[in-house]
């Protein structure tokens, strides 16, 4: 590929910890110029933020994981002078993202409106905990606190458990991934109109969207979803639906006819439960079918299920995965390289171009690395 | 906002259940005309696949859900007449979606090295289970199954229990967001270039970008990370990070400073554990507050923790959540009209274009509803 398709554009990140970097770093991989804008001595929050205390240069490896492939400029936008320096960069961008609470970027004087001024044609993107106006909108908008609030917690584990929340960040994922969807929309749009536009997403309102079946079934229905009493794998799906324990292991199955199941499985005690139980009686056929399972290995019950083509497979651990050749054939790692010559060995970018997998072994910049280059670059012309 | 960011691109849908068309979702609700290229009689899988039973018209309320806002066009891939007649659909095209497995495409003659002769303007997006070439390319890609695959299991859920799914579809939500930006990735280079390209992006592929922080630290530290054993929030955060049951309900705490949470919640207990403790001693911090936090109803701990400034949330329900102000105040829901004049109160697109949210009345179209005006405006003209 000759071109990566968003080479030429320049984006200024104000955004911190997870949901608007990792919107950066998509930008970044597909090939534009991603500045963060950082503040002196300190920049992201998440430079000092460790998942398991790991470190690269002197910033967490989790800083390096989603800030790689961008430039670092330091500015104290407390300072005018400094605050001046910034507008000049923000009339040489294409796109400006944050996350701040409400009201921040209005107190520097860079929120839409004055940046608009600026620079008509800015594609602005902005993230909130739970939108930037109303009765929640100074609530802490972190992850956890955000599937608490938008009743995610109750799609996962067993009826009857405490509420389960997903073991990583979802809504900063979709969120920053919903944020990119808006600001390159924006960015069309500005093809064909000359003006840029505001983009504003929230946490919540990501999880609300994520929760879209189900949210339309509890609009339509009235009734609260009840999660399987056993091995529940999604609220509002029939058995065999979920994860089950064999001899040796653990697998998973899907959507299956049941008499199929039955068949397959040699399962008689199945063999008296039809298409239209498997609502109904989800739970007790989702009982027997565990009983069952734990007869033999997961080897031995894929096989036979795998025969019959029925829709199941293993479930993994990460060292079990990675040592698979399907996971070496996708080349879903990459090496980057940090200022100290350490390498880190990472993730990369998945969306294929044109059969090509994006790749760059630029690590995540130290604190205002770039600020020299950048000020030759883009603002030393008059 | 007088022109929606994608008005005047045509997409066509060959995707089935919930990757693909999510996507064509997106797209349809940021201003394009997508139309689902259905087979006659039958149509996309997901019509007929209910969640709970509940249908309107003669689809599922599930895939009106996952389809509203589009058109329907049926055609007989095999029939030379009508697959001729798609691929003058295809010259008029901007952007083709599909989410079938690796070479059925190519057997009706429309991969995109047949499109891209068509039409060398189309921007072609492609969703596999686990890529389009490879081992695993014929293994089922569906989002519990890969889920298993991806290692994701081992994130949510308390060490020492069973592997536990998201109880949602997140693998389908997080492919489908990338295909997005993929697309609009490939149309922004397409203005430069002139040339359409190929977009491919696979379910596990998404799932192994969305765990980028536990892969990079498991690839650079070499330990599969341990679950809590006690309210796992995420298996790499240290103490408080989880779910807390209170004397009435249940809370979320995040990241905290723990002096200052034994401080804000008068438990002497916690006195003796400094910010070093946090991951070291992390269950059994959790464990203390654990039971600390049994003595009272979750509004008097929220309170005290506000007034710490302690990032800490109520965990609700969609009841609970739903009769709030600061939802309404999201305006987060949306009414759509189905052929049969039935009304489906459903979710809107969580991207706001300068402070406008937006909504379509439009139901999912019925199997062929479109035949004769899609006919008519776009492949009458010779």
């Amino acid at each position: 590929m000759k071109l990566l398709p968003l080479e030429g554009l320049i984006v200024l990140e104000f955004s911190q910890y997870l949901s608007g970097p990792s919107a950066g770093l998509r930008l970044a991989d597909l090939g534009a110029r991603v500045i963060k804008i950082e503040r002196p001595q300190v920049g992201d929050a998440g430079r000092k933020l460790s998942i398991k205390n790991l470190w690269a240069d002197d910033s967490s490896m989790l800083f390096h994981t989603i800030n790689r492939n961008k430039e670092s400029f330091t500015a104290d936008l407390r300072n005018p002078e400094e605050l001046e320096v910034v507008k000049r960069l923000i009339a040489k961008a294409d796109v400006v993202t944050h996350n701040f609470r409400p009201g921040v970027m209005k107190r520097q004087g860079l929120d839409y409106a004055s940046v608009q001024k600026i620079n008509p044609r800015i594609v602005y993107g902005e993230i909130s905990g739970y939108g930037s106006t109303g009765p929640w909108k100074d609530k802490p908008g972190q992850d956890l606190l955000v599937q608490s609030m938008a009743g995610l917690m109750y799609t996962t584990g067993n009826d009857g458990s405490d509420p389960v929340p997903f073991g990583l960040s979802i809504a900063d994922s979709l969120c920053g991934a919903q944020l990119v969807q808006g600001i390159l929309a924006g960015l069309i749009r500005r093809h064909k109109t000359g003006q840029g536009a505001l983009i504003e997403i929230s946490l919540l309102e990501s999880l609300l969207d994520f929760q879209f079946e189900l949210l339309t079934t509890y609009h339509n229905g009235g009734s609260l979803p009840r999660r399987s009493s056993i091995n529940n794998g999604h609220p509002l799906l029939s058995a065999p639906y979920g994860l089950y324990a064999t001899a040796n292991g653990y697998i998973a199955i899907a959507m299956c006819d049941l008499s199929t199941l039955a068949t397959a499985l040699h399962c008689t005690a199945l063999d008296r439960y039809t298409a239209e139980h498997a609502f109904v009686s989800r739970d007790e056929i989702k009982q027997l079918i565990s009983a069952h399972l734990q007869q033999h290995s997961s080897q031995v019950w894929l096989a036979k299920l795998h025969e019959h083509h029925l829709w199941a497979m293993e479930v993994l651990d990460w060292k079990k995965l990675t040592a698979h050749a399907g996971y070496e054939h996708l080349r879903m790692e990459q090496t980057i390289y940090a200022a100290n010559h350490q390498e880190i060995r990472t993730t990369r970018c998945p969306i294929r171009i044109n059969g090509r997998i994006l790749t760059s072994g630029k690590a995540a910049p130290g604190l205002g690395a770039n600020n020299e280059d950048i000020t030759q670059q883009l603002l030393n012309e008059n």
